[in-house]
């Protein structure tokens, strides 16, 4: 495995309204490693993202010492091994089969739990009630899975609580633009005090785009 | 980590068609360890299947002594830890950039690649020119990253080989029956010969589904 030293080059390639490029920059930030950040124009793709990333053309990009690396949660993995000196707030747990788990759940995150909100929040009259009943019974599945663990890696912040920082900040923003009640204390006790105690988290807290932005900007999306 | 024992019980449940599922079956035999196949009747799916994977019903499901794990490339990187024994035929490099490299491409083959060639093959005649011209930019995308290996895991055969099963094998069935031509050897020489290493490897050729038997079910699906 390879360790973290003084004169490495980290950079990471993002979008800040984006809660998949969030993830690399509180990943790096739970492991307390310095990196410069590139913001990219979405519209007007950067030579460098179309060089870093020429499958997918997508943020975000980690550049770690001139090798890339796309894919949010193939990067989150990569930093937990290669910055792992000491068990340094590990994401996985060491046994395998845990660790499968929290690959299963941040794979169900991505495929089908996130995409549910999404379209929920997004959608128009017609496709509404459905949308949001499907975005409802996702939620109750991850809260299934959250049962009355502080966090989903336990006492500490895991892969699973970093792949969820869609749900933990985000969904509160769009739910309210789109005056839908989707992760309340009322419907999800137990998944809302997961999201407060994981916005709370004191490198969390610090490492969020600002609410007011954040909310101004899919405002303005919405209207579009 | 845990290692192999001789009282274990390995459980697969699988639909003997299916690549994704195959995939599982492959790894276990390339790893040695014996195990129980159950077929799963999709129209009609089992208590065991809706118990071991409750959130998406789905096979291939892996039962190891009681804790089951779904989804496919999970279920690989899960296999490849448990029975590491002397590096028994490891899945994933050591280096941490060639194991994100790897994890980046099974991902986009699921994503991406799999899903474009897939759709080329089942298109209907509007949409099938697009959808050729896709599949056809995907297997592109493959090859160049294939390189002049012998395999994508090098010499030996890797998580990326085995998440290429489809390709590998697959494909010339379903190019056959839609009469398309994708995987053929003028289009992707690099490629096609992988595909020829692939399906002659001796474990591999022991664990794919018989190609006539195949040929049948995608053919009498192709009906419908």
């Amino acid at each position: 495995m390879a360790s973290s030293s003084d004169n490495e080059e980290v950079r990471v390639l993002g979008k800040w309204a984006s809660p998949f490029s969030n993830r690399i920059d509180l990943a790096l930030k739970l492991k307390g490693v310095p990196y410069n950040y590139s913001e990219e124009d979405l519209a007007n793709k950067s030579l460098d993202l179309l060089k870093y990333n020429p499958v997918h053309k997508k943020v975000p990009v980690l550049v770690h010492n001139g090798n890339s690396i796309a894919e949010s949660l193939v990067i989150l993995e990569y930093i937990d091994e290669v910055w792992n000196n000491n068990n340094n707030h590990a994401f996985l747990p060491q046994d395998p089969y845990h660790r499968a788990l929290a690959r299963f759940w941040c794979k169900t995150l991505d495929d089908k739990i996130l995409p549910a909100i999404w379209n929920a929040c997004w959608s128009d009259e017609k496709g509404r009630e459905k949308a949001v009943e499907e975005a409802l019974e996702a939620l109750k599945i991850l809260q299934d899975e959250l049962k009355d663990k502080k966090f989903f890696g336990g006492e500490t912040i895991g892969l699973v609580d970093i792949a969820a920082n869609f749900i933990g900040y985000w969904v509160s923003i769009l739910q309210e633009i789109a005056g839908l009640e989707l992760l309340t204390i009322e419907k999800f006790p137990k998944l809302y005090k997961w999201s407060q105690e994981y916005i709370n988290h004191p490198v969390i807290k610090e490492g969020l785009p600002p609410r007011d932005e954040l909310f101004a900007f899919f405002k303005a999306s919405a209207k579009k």
